[in-house]
């Protein structure tokens, strides 16, 4: 097996709000979802707040680091909205007023609406790239390997999927999951043993308390499908040897009781 | 008014589930809440996959960065739960065999199920203090000023709550919510004229969509009583003089109609 080719993306969520606990974040999760999807790795998010030096600095840590950088929030018309500066700023360009961008919003407010604010919305660092809004119109953008969503979850999920297509992307990281009702205490010799003779899998343990018992689901990853076969195997045959079932994939849903039990 | 007293936090997400979208993180949010309510500022998140390299360098960025660093996830008996390992190392100590937890976690299991596995979560490292663990026992434990905490929703907070009496405090973030059905664009200049006036104030802007219309809340934080009520009070001067009615608080909770209606 050859190595694999591995694309690497990270995740910049940018906003105050997500920092004082307003709102919850629902953006990382989709993008981590998406991006395993198509063949690139996240491998890193941050959360920073709306203070120019902290963007600015972890637009140039992660875009340094990974292939592809996607933030998130702040490229809305009111002052709290500063991300197209930053990231000028970070690949140390100007902001300009770009047309096509003028052009959208001309198209979508018409000239009365047009609002100066609005107006702002239209500022993107020069020689970015337009990423389409189909939502509300104001575009994101795309420099270098840097990709400005919006916040508002629905607006960044179709700036996302319109712009996934264009993206460069490795092989997929294959997933298998087999829970079992067993402590992650009593398999956890086995397991270690299993992930030292599949070196190029990553297997992770989650335990879960279900129906009045503990267990833990264990999932194998890895770009490589017949280890993953493999590997599922013979953990089915470890769960057996503890005296318990396999189950195949995640376990069901926690009953309401179940989490009780747990904080008690 | 004096300078207020700041304290500053950072939250460390540790785990491959996080990044491969497998599990939405659910600590961030609470934690973000919790902190901000006892008078400490989150002020930035990073989440990390399960490498010891990564690990330990968000650790040493974010516990040189600000006053505590809160991780979560990989203290778990399986081969996958690096953290405690990782902070040692990031801290030049050597990870020992801590016999406080060892009675912890002999007194739990019984001699006789305290395996090898469950043992690896009595080791520390050297100088760490317990965080008690009041619902499966495991410790967390703090070094320094970083509080390693574990992963399952439930126990984070659990012990997140038995700890936040030791932690030192600022002066809280105070804040005010305002909503209106007002675009944004529209009421952007006199919103931002209005952080002008108040710059001791954070004034953010976060548009919704209910009931077929877009408005947006406005958020005053800051710890100055005083001027967030006068900020609040000129800012429902600013909505009604665009036609509008200040809302107080956040607006309705969303139909599932207008969801909907976002994405079409």
């Amino acid at each position: 097996m050859p190595e694999p080719a591995i694309v690497t993306a990270s995740v910049l969520v940018i906003g105050n709000e997500i920092l004082s606990g307003r709102t919850k974040d629902a953006n990382l999760n989709y993008l981590a979802t998406e991006l395993n999807a198509i063949g690139i790795r996240l491998t890193e998010a941050r959360v920073v707040a709306d203070v120019p030096e902290a963007i600015i600095k972890a637009v140039n840590e992660l875009r340094a680091a990974h292939d592809y950088v996607f933030t998130t929030g702040g490229i809305g018309p009111t002052h709290d909205d500063i991300t197209a500066e930053c990231v000028a700023r970070a690949f140390g360009v100007r902001l300009i007023k770009d047309p096509r961008a003028v052009k959208l919003l001309t198209d979508h407010y018409g000239e009365a609406n047009l609002t100066e604010a609005r107006l702002r919305m239209a500022h993107l660092p020069e020689g970015a790239a337009i990423v389409d809004n189909p939502i509300s119109t104001a575009p994101g953008f795309q420099i270098g390997n840097v990709f400005v969503l919006a916040g508002v979850p629905a607006i960044c999920r179709a700036m996302f999927d319109g712009l996934k297509g264009r993206l460069k992307v490795g092989d997929k990281m294959l997933s298998a999951t087999v829970s079992a009702f067993v402590g992650e205490g009593v398999i956890a010799k086995g397991l270690g043993a299993l992930q030292d003779r599949y070196r190029q899998l990553e297997i992770g343990s989650y335990p879960f308390f279900r129906q009045g018992r503990f267990g833990a689901s264990f999932v194998l990853r890895g770009t490589d499908a017949a280890a993953i076969r493999a590997a599922a195997e013979e953990l089915r045959g470890v769960i057996r040897g503890l005296g318990a079932e396999p189950i195949e994939g995640e376990p069901p849903e926690p009953a309401p009781a179940d989490a009780l039990a747990k904080l008690t």
